[in-house]
């Protein structure tokens, strides 16, 4: 499926993982975005991004620790002087972290830090680049990835109705409830941003074999990621604020 | 409606508002519990939970800062030695804070302060607590408070079901994020704490006009808390996990 007329795409943690395959993935598409900027926050020990950049013209690897405001506000800077007046089509917040942690071993430090990276950077990010994708969300009248979207990565376990009927116990407390509070935040972008005309949505990749993902999981990469490209490309106002997987299908809060 | 055999309840945050409200509750429902342990950061200061006690043997008024690990470990121990064997029936993380924050104001400081306080400690706090609710959980074996639970006193404004359906504007960003959070542990607890009968839920009070619900709240305190009481006191295994208003209705995550 073809990606229409969005021009820029930016996406967060990029080194390895999800990350590196939606930025193959949106590179080798026909067509391709005009920009993919691939962020990360050591792009000189990204070797598998930078052997991309030797192929593909499209690609900018730029450096962001999402964590930091003041790389936030570079990083922003940059992006501007790439895009110009156009602005940011698509931003995808997909840099996270996980921990196994249980109920016995879960601390508040794990809690805070894991939060803040998963939620709280997410909010940042997004905020900051609002800029741009609303001077990007002026030029179109659809609602889409070729206008104007916040593409926040959270995950399945995240879904309070599908823990509440599964009732399963848990072992990664602290990233769970992040990428719940992260739905939210979802939510409330969605709210808030409907009047500009920016689509947010909350996205579950699927579990996928990567480093973060573990060996046990079922899917790999090259299966998941074009479905999750299709799943973007679609996108239109009735899937504004909802919480969808890597197949389209919409999962419960 | 009468309490069952609830012998003794922890509530946290007690020194106003609802907190001091649920305190009062308890201690004039016939039977009233053997003990109603209230919390607050600054007992001395809390001049109308001090003239409570005046009237009330049953109230016993301990020093807690949710935030602080070592007064989470002493406040335990002073339960464990007024509760002894029959351990604590009922914990209420009451506790909490706001702070008006839209999209354009609020800050990475603000959501990590608010996540600590009304999420991460109420965590921390039910893990404490646990040893002492797994006492009074073997001693029944009908799940409600009369026998062991966790009332996680969480909002309606963290529901992303209603705020997807009434995708009005947002001004408590940190707030709703984090009580979105809170509900996603009520639902771990809930999966984990199943096999010892602990009964968890996340309650939302109904919008009261106290120093935190604001002028405009359209409930006064002597309004919700009996109600909130009654729903404490039927709570059974079928709430289990479950989001409950201060009516006793469902609410959608």
């Amino acid at each position: 499926m073809a990606l229409g007329t969005c021009r820029a795409v930016l996406i967060t943690g990029c080194n390895r993982g999800i990350g590196l395959g939606l930025v193959q993935e949106f590179l080798t598409r026909s067509p391709a975005p005009d920009l993919v900027i691939a962020t990360c926050r050591h792009p000189d020990q990204a070797q598998e991004l930078q052997q991309l950049k030797e192929q593909h013209q499209r690609l900018r690897i730029l450096k962001l620790d999402i964590l930091c405001e003041n790389s936030i506000k570079k990083v922003v800077q940059e992006v501007e002087a790439l895009v110009g007046e156009q602005g940011l089509n698509c931003l995808i917040n997909n840099a996270g972290i996980n921990r196994l942690a249980t109920l016995e071993s879960v601390t508040a430090k794990d809690m805070l830090a894991i939060y803040e990276t998963n939620t709280v950077a997410q909010l940042m990010v997004s905020k900051a680049f609002l800029p741009l994708l609303r001077k990007a969300a002026c030029q179109d009248a659809v609602m889409g990835i070729h206008r104007a979207a916040i593409i926040n990565v959270s995950s399945q376990s995240a879904s309070m109705q599908l823990l509440f009927q599964n009732k399963k116990s848990q072992e990664v407390y602290p990233y769970r409830i992040s990428k719940t509070a992260l739905n939210m935040i979802t939510c409330c972008l969605a709210a808030d941003l409907l009047s500009d005309g920016i689509l947010c949505i909350s996205l579950h990749p699927g579990w996928i074999k990567t480093d973060m993902g573990g060996s046990k999981a079922p899917l790999q990469l090259k299966e998941a990621i074009p479905e999750i490209l299709n799943v973007l490309a679609n996108l239109r106002e009735k899937d504004h604020g909802a919480f969808l997987d890597w197949k389209g299908e919409v999962i419960p809060w």
